[in-house]
């Protein structure tokens, strides 16, 4: 059975990806693809998303040269999400930290505190200001 | 400032929960919270998600037995996602594997293998046929 007939997109034929750093396990993002961006990402061995927000087909780090090179696809029991075990080169996130989540909640969870050290600024990435 | 106000839900009051085991590192599931199952979850330290298919307010393990211990909760730097760091007891899948991500798509990018033993059948979990 081909992979794709797994996999259930969302009525607007999205589906959540979620990318991990392969080498450290560490969790870098969520983003949300369509058929043709999982494609272009099996394809070229690079990450390709939808954005939402702009309504763009976009690749990883064609902007700010932080690029994820994919070593591992796989996707869930009810197929309606993925897991992309990728190289990262950079900063996965945009604020300029290796990983998007970069804040927990605190104990008291009122407030939360910042967890890892910004590698880049936005600035330093793309030269404007965030 | 509250965390909560850095926080978007989507326009049903939701917002996406990847679970990952902090011990392996291991990812092992992505469900959905609204606020009310995220209060609980931060109030109990034990996660609790909302069903979109059932409509329904559920806490893991209630039935199975397998319930995540939350150990952290980060959140991304849209604020549209969550990363929550659980001790997992038993399988976090309903198919009795540990990880929902039991499955990879092969080299050729048609057929997919599973990539991990299953420790339980849903039958024994649920004590009925999956």
């Amino acid at each position: 059975m081909n992979f794709y007939d797994k996999l259930k997109f969302t009525s607007d034929g999205l589906i959540p990806a979620i990318v991990q750093e392969q080498s450290t396990g560490r969790v870098l993002m969520m983003a949300w693809m369509n058929r043709a961006s999982l494609e272009k990402t099996l394809e070229t061995r690079k990450t390709h998303f939808w954005s939402r927000k702009r309504q763009k087909f976009w690749m990883k780090g064609e902007e700010s040269g932080h690029t994820q090179t994919v070593k591992d696809v796989a996707f869930d029991c009810d197929g309606d999400t993925l897991l992309i075990q990728v190289e990262q080169n950079g900063a996965a996130c945009h604020e300029g930290y290796k990983s998007c989540f970069f804040r927990s909640v605190e104990g008291d969870c009122s407030d939360f505190k910042v967890t890892e050290a910004q590698l880049k600024t936005a600035e330093e990435i793309y030269g404007k200001k965030s």
